[in-house]
């Protein structure tokens, strides 16, 4: 919808290209043996990989997009969409631009998704790195520990405004984003949050978070937490090209699957986990190339059908079968209908069949499925 | 179209799974590190993996298909399509089932991909692995040399046939199968190839391979080889359950996108790399805001759109980018466009332009889009 070009990035990196990018969490990188050739380590991220291989291959601009797997040696809560293994969706933004428009379009991209998937309400939380930066200064906070301290953020009632202010660099970053984020239509649902400080150590400028504000967070074992968030990360392509930036986002799509799994759950609808349209039974036996014939007719047409592996398969087995999964149509052949060249055509939600001419059959069936 | 569930498992399996399954290959897999916990390998292929998963989840009845990268520390060669991380794409069928339908299923599964994909003709080659443990019976081949020893085919000419046909205990299975084929209108390019053996040691009945005919089969440096395989591997469900088989297919699909390539660079057809459909540029400065409230319309009306990232981008850049990414329409707004409460809207490739309401923008747009 935005235009974004897909990229993929190896599911390894050089593990040096990994270090020092994730502070603490480092420890949570899967590194592989030593078998040879180079040291290598399993992507932590999809953020790091790709800044890489802007630098690396010198891009000037890119709009990507990237839904892929990422790993960490965490400890798994299954309830909460937390695994070693799981996706994510990422959304990036490289190249030399004028200040807050991308910026916007990521929380607009966030406003979208969110309204599109229809989870209930959310809010998605802004702040801006500098204003922190600015804050931690005032507090006093030694500049090595701008980033672990976080924490020290509700100390700032105790100065007056204005001497926070000034510090303050990003504020007019933030006016800017706000006024991009009104004309794209998706400013209701932002809030400025001081308190938003976001875990890893390579943003630098606006930040954001966006966490579903009704019961829908709430996972088995508690809140699910946020299920999109991202930033401005120019340093991570700034080492290597100082005027370059870099800015995106992260949907949590597992702990999104989580909660529309529970919602759908809620529902008791069941998922379709296949597309088959059409199930190809026999009434009696000794039908199997009959059945494959007719498979082969309606394949032909993409028509979406499959039939039973036995040769002799039971009649009410094959109907169960349809019905357990949904499929919408079965086509039914015994002995007479084949001597007649004919086929019945069953609806298997409200039972009814209907008796069709072997030459008509695929113009029957796409009537039938076009109308459900 | 043939019902079968997307199924994923993870991208490392625990090492002694894949330990023992791919003969010589094993050399080429690639260890995780040991940080404490099970000792993990990167996955080779995909059905080693699939086999572990029906097993494990004491699965009855599967069809699954799985599009997803392996992993083998290779000597890589970009031209031929062979890398260390490339996707393979699979087919696998597990369950208990009478003779040959599945097996047909994939011979017509291979039919069909590589007749739609239109690369040129092909042929699927077929043989059975009990068939050459006959001829390796019949030629005085010890038993356990029989996987290594396909070279050995061609001494058979030297034995009388009944004396050889009668150790062929896979010649049934094969006529079966071509009548399946032939019930499924697939049969036109089998043939039955004694030379075929397949690599993996893990086969244990029919095995196919597609290879291209025609002149498509070139890389720059040579054959592409085969673009399909698989067969029967009953043994590694079996070990957990030997009632159970197994059966499926590989397409090489880096291969098949290689020679597409080759194809498209020759009829010097350009690919697109992203589907927008508009794009909002703006003819005069301080026009950011008007763009951006544009693209919002647009992409509430479900329309793919981008804009430049800059404040007041120059007209022929905007109108060059359009061009440069074949995006079929520009929405160019200046001062007298607003205020008049217009939008001119221009069809790149005929460089024709209209000016619309801005009430129509939406259904105007919408009918351009669709005469393309």
């Amino acid at each position: 919808m935005h235009g974004a070009v897909e990229i993929e990035t190896p599911v390894f990196e050089l593990k040096d290209v990994l270090t020092g990018k994730y502070g603490e969490d480092s420890k949570l990188i899967y590194d592989l043996e030593d078998q040879g050739g180079e040291k290598l380590s399993l992507r932590y991220d999809l953020k790091v990989p790709f800044a890489r291989y802007v630098a690396m291959n010198k891009i000037t601009n890119i709009k990507r997009h990237h839904l892929a797997r990422v790993y960490r040696r965490d400890n798994p809560a299954m309830t909460r969409g937390r695994y070693r293994e799981f996706y994510q969706c990422d959304f990036d933004i490289a190249g030399q631009y004028d200040a807050m428009i991308p910026d916007a379009e990521c929380v607009q991209l966030v406003h979208q998704v969110l309204s599109r998937l229809d989870l209930g309400d959310f809010t998605i939380k802004i702040n801006h790195r500098k204003i922190l930066d600015g804050l931690f200064g005032v507090c006093g906070v030694p500049l090595e520990k701008f980033r672990p301290i976080c924490s020290a953020v509700d100390k700032v009632d105790k100065y007056p405004w204005e001497e926070v202010r000034k510090e303050m660099a990003g504020l007019s970053d933030m006016t800017l984003l706000y006024q991009n984020c009104q004309s794209l239509g998706c400013e209701s649902k932002v809030v400025f949050d001081m308190g938003l400080a976001r875990g890893l150590d390579y943003y630098t400028g606006v930040i954001y978070e966006a966490v579903l504000t009704a019961g829908q967070n709430q996972g088995k074992d508690g809140p699910v937490g946020s299920v999109a968030g991202g930033g401005r990360y120019d340093g991570l392509v700034g080492m290597f090209d100082p005027k370059k930036f870099c800015l995106g986002l992260s949907f949590g799509i597992e702990r999104l699957f989580t909660i529309q799994e529970q919602k759908q759950g809620a529902l008791s609808e069941k998922l379709r986990a296949t597309q088959t349209e059409v199930f190809v039974a026999a009434a009696c036996k000794r039908m199997v190339h009959e059945r494959l014939k007719i498979i082969s007719l309606a394949h032909e047409a993409g028509i979406k059908t499959e039939s039973s592996y036995k040769n002799n398969p039971k009649i009410l087995n094959q109907l169960q079968y349809a019905e357990d999964n949904q499929i919408p149509l079965v086509l039914l052949i015994g002995e007479l209908e084949v001597e007649a060249g004919v086929v019945k055509v069953r609806e298997v939600t409200i039972r009814d069949e209907t008796t069709v001419k072997r030459e008509d059959l695929v113009t029957t069936v796409k009537q039938k499925l076009g109308t459900k």
